[in-house]
């Protein structure tokens, strides 16, 4: 029970069991106590806020409705299921949201069995849910799966391909299409368009019209020219054809905060349906809460804020953001020259397109959640002859791996890859971690990899990639911002392959790739105290690799140390292999990589997530300090 | 012009500017004639015939229609794109094609500036045609970008992807379905279902009708009720409106084979559209040869044949293939536990699961071209605890990179993955080499990835993974035949993370993960007769490393290579960096890694490419000698 409001009801409910003991009647105030709680809460730890208000009714009513967890609900990202771990036994932490050792924000397996599906990235619910259907079906045990998808989520291809299979499952699969026109950003797209004509068009569902929709019931599938004649006509009055196009049952829409239509709806598919069912539901993000309502973003993702006013805590003021500097530079670039074109999936305003979008809009694209489309279209721009740029997080980039393995780097076009949150991320956990893109992108052939160790290394590395009409091209930055230096001046074209030296030195060589450079910089301070004269390169490009630095480190230092925010298989790893295919590990180096650890690491302050992954200073120069204690055999000495 | 049959039209076409000379009532005897020159050659060479059969008549009407290489045609997948070869200025070389140093068996950019964006792994067509449109319509220029894709590339989500973003670029674009009902295998999935019912439904469009269309043009979008009714009206007469939602015009169906009807209608797609325009084309898959029309698979892929029996020539029999070996140890594990199921995204013949679905229907699921879908459906039948295998080759699990991140390996999800088409794969060329699934899984946190040296190792490894239900597992094999191993004893349970030695030396170490284990063995013969001792471990496991097995290999040899059939990052960098880690670099060692080299390998035999690769036993043996070679500067010596 929190301080700020009674919720006498919310206070009886533990878990769904104690949920379905309510009448039907009382659901309403249930949910006004749930919104109630879940904005008190979010106004603490800060999170995803309007997502989540916006399924306040639909989330009680599913588990009021379904027997989870024996039914298998499955919430499409996630990150609207905070009044579903209120529901279903995390009331007691649900202020631990996003913090270091709290509750995730989004849903995930270990936190309970009513999470029987992470998510986080986008459109993977309804493939999960066919997963759990089906298997139920072999193994002959009951138990449906529940999809809850928003408009968005359904704009990627991989939701399409699972409503193309979703027959396999029969009426134990149900979707529910939460369609509040929008995801993070306004909704893009044909499909958007078609869900927009289905709502405007007709009038929200009423029970005497669902008592006549599942009194006819229609076989399938729909073979002969009457039943088609019956389903265009039903389209026409009802919309939905497109869903039962791909052999979906389709009720709705459905007025999403409506209690009293949502149950009997979900009962009636719960009981009556014949095959997979979709449920388009209609409701408004931010509902409930007049600060969210009245936002222009329905507070997607929130600081802590006062909950009467809604006010958010500022953060503390600092140098600007590393997507900030991204837009900013390549709005530069587009005003030089007119290829220079700009390409998001969905992110915006997280990509800081939204930026170039206001200034160059006949040049900038966002095609929704639709990593694979974005790149493979990006690459026929480049073949073109235009300057695309393709702004993606490095964990979304790996939707369409195979795009730019097959459409672009076999072909040798040159896209550029802005890959923001490149590293650890946060309070978003494993799951938007980008650490993987050093290893994936530098083990293909002619692509560049470069990453920025600041904002003005990453201006340049904008202005090389837009020059850089030779190949494939990419530069990662991190989350959060810059350390402040001065942009003023005009960009650096940069040599490609080559790195350049920070701090000469004799004893120690630090090998840096991206922002740990500064914890490279303590290091080789406190290093220096300890009388090892240390020498840091900032590689700047983890391929092609600047071979001659790296023979001239190697050549002049005892000891050689490699730092990334990336994976096994990254700067390091190719360090390694080029030594080695030289020779020059023939006759003893110390060589040590720093790299991200082998393990997902969960949601965390930044700072604490690089401690844990051991890539800040004291761990640099802890590994020097081993590997020079190491002695001939191999043995570690005594501390001297 | 053949030997076989005079081609005297076809004679005077060299370029699609030649072809527009023509009156249209010689395209008919073009189109005959262009088929018996593509069967005389495919009958030499062997390579892809159905497709390209079907659509003789298409491509000849689309180029004499359009201003090609202005306008960009783009064929998804591109091995129906032998016709559009021999037209495009390559006729002379159409016999090379598949072979060393020939034409590729898909369009390819390098080939010809008729092929303005090459392609092999299906579906991104509508992506990159939607590319060239666009860049055009910035710059201002004219022309019109065409992609032909088929009816079963149409269930990849990355097709939907750009379907829902088309409006984008006008009438520059124009979708033609080429609906054969038919991609490798029979289609799957609703949109089948739908295409299906659309041209059983409605007549072929006749000329009347297209007036008429074509007449009525509809402004779009499609706002008002009027117009939704005769939107729905028109769905009514003719199909389409899955299309039409997605906001396209839709044409259609056409029969693909009619020259009179093709030409009229391209030329009214090309003149009248006011918006993207998806134009239905009905073809037959081996359409005018008659062993093609009989068979099956209507031609697929074949060996050289007679063209006048269509007997295929016979490979040499040989050992069973990795793929036959795969189908019969998982069909045996089924047997023997009935959560083992199987997952293949539209390549049932490919990975031999037609095998085990012809035994286990109900536990077998063809999902279509979907790999995303395939891997996140396969981890929510893991989830509800089935056994599931996703037998995927190794350049396609490259579509479900992300799924494979975020819904298997950071849930720790037991999916198993069977990865076929592992290393170099001969005639399909660099599109379609498994080359970077070692180094994209083996960096992944939870995963266990393993490589089979030969066909037991292969049934030994799908045992294991039927077994481990602790997190996911990958086994990857080769395309192409075992080695004639003794298979009749029970699968072996491998320990997870432990390699075995297969031969004992004490100078020189091979660290062999894969099929290269046979070179490995002929290298170590060689290197014995020089008197180089030489031991072989079979290290099984990319990720865990065997530990003590490496650090037993380093402290008791002189030289160790590692050797894989895959990209830089895999299990050399791995070793490499273990043994960094460990400070056993520190005081030397002649440590060399193999693996596939950074470029791109052109489609040639496999032991040819492997030989450019450099991964063949006298390449092993000269890296061991060049090894030992180096002096103390890391300097080669003279050869004593």
């Amino acid at each position: 029970m929190t301080a700020e409001t009674a919720t006498p009801l919310l206070d009886q409910v533990t878990t769904p069991q104690d949920l379905r003991k309510l009448q039907p009647a009382q659901m309403r105030q249930l949910a006004d106590e749930l919104r109630t709680e879940m904005i008190a809460a979010v106004g603490q730890t800060g999170g995803h806020l309007g997502s989540g208000l916006g399924v306040v009714e639909l989330t009680a009513a599913i588990h009021y409705v379904f027997d989870t967890p024996r039914d298998r609900l499955i919430f499409d990202v996630g990150h609207q299921a905070y009044p579903h771990k209120i529901l279903t036994g995390r009331r007691d932490r649900i202020r631990t949201l996003r913090q270091g050792g709290g509750l995730s924000g989004f849903t995930k397996r270990s936190e309970s069995e009513y999470d029987p599906f992470g998510a986080a990235h986008s459109s993977t619910s309804i493939s999960a849910a066919l997963g759990f259907a089906t298997a139920n079906r072999m193994m002959g045990v009951p138990g449906k799966a529940i999809a809850v998808i928003g408009d968005g989520a359904m704009s990627a291809g991989m939701a399409y391909e699972a409503m193309n299979n979703a027959q396999d499952a029969g009426n134990r699969l149900v979707v529910i299409l939460n369609d509040n026109d929008m995801s993070i950003a306004p909704p893009v797209g044909a499909l958007s368009s078609y869900l927009a004509r289905l709502v405007s068009s007709g009038k929200f569902l009423g029970l005497r019209d669902l008592a006549r929709k599942f009194a006819r019931k229609l076989p399938r599938p729909l073979h002969n020219a009457a039943r088609r004649t019956d389903e265009f006509a039903r389209g026409l009055a009802m919309g939905g054809t497109l869903f039962e196009e791909l052999g979906f049952y389709y009720v709705g829409p459905i007025d999403g905060h409506d209690m009293d239509a949502l149950i009997p709806v979900l009962e009636n598919v719960r009981d009556a349906a014949e095959g997979p069912c979709l449920v388009h539901v209609v409701t408004q993000k931010g509902k409930g809460y007049e600060p969210a309502e009245r936002s222009a973003d329905k507070y997607h993702g929130v600081q802590k804020f006062d909950v009467v006013t809604g006010e958010q805590k500022k953060s503390a003021a600092g140098p600007p953001s590393y997507t900030n500097i991204f837009a900013d530079a390549l709005i530069a670039e587009a005003d030089r020259d007119s290829r220079v074109c700009a390409i998001t999936a969905a992110m915006p305003s997280g990509t800081g397109l939204d930026r170039f979008a206001a200034r160059f809009a006949d040049r900038s694209f966002d095609v929704g959640i639709a990593e694979q489309h974005a790149v493979t279209f990006a690459a026929g721009l480049a073949a073109q002859g235009m300057r695309p740029f393709c702004a993606i997080y490095s964990t979304f980039l790996q939707r369409a791996y195979d795009q730019v393995v097959h459409d672009v780097a076999i072909q040798n076009l040159p896209v550029r890859f802005a890959i923001d949150r490149a590293g650890l991320v946060g309070a978003d956990g494993a799951t938007h971690a980008g650490s993987f893109d050093v290893t994936y992108l530098a083990s293909l052939p002619n692509f560049v990899v470069m990453a920025a160790a600041d904002e003005v290394e990453l201006v340049n590395m904008i202005h090389t990639a837009a020059m850089h009409d030779a190949g494939p091209i990419a530069f990662r930055y991190p989350r959060g911002n810059g350390i402040g230096l001065d942009l003023s001046g005009p960009p650096e074209l940069l040599e490609i392959g080559k790195g350049r030296i920070v701090r000469e030195g004799s004893k120690v060589a630090i090998l840096s790739l991206g922002t740990r450079l500064a914890e490279a910089r303590k290091a080789a301070d406190e290093l220096e105290a300890k009388g090892l004269s240390t020498t840091i390169a900032d590689m700047r490009f983890a391929k092609p690799l600047d071979e001659d630095l790296i023979r001239q480190m190697i050549a002049n230092h005892e000891v050689v140390v490699t730092i990334e925010e990336a994976s096994i298989g990254g700067l390091g790893a190719h360090v390694l292999t080029m030594a080695s295919d030289e020779g020059l590990l023939d006759n003893g180096l110390k060589i040590r990589t720093m790299r991200l650890p082998d393990a997902f690491l969960d949601h965390d302050s930044p700072d604490k997530q690089y401690d844990t992954a051991g890539l800040n200073a004291p761990q640099i120069v802890d590994t020097v300090l081993r590997a020079l204690r190491h002695n001939s055999a191999g043995v570690e000495e005594a501390r001297a």
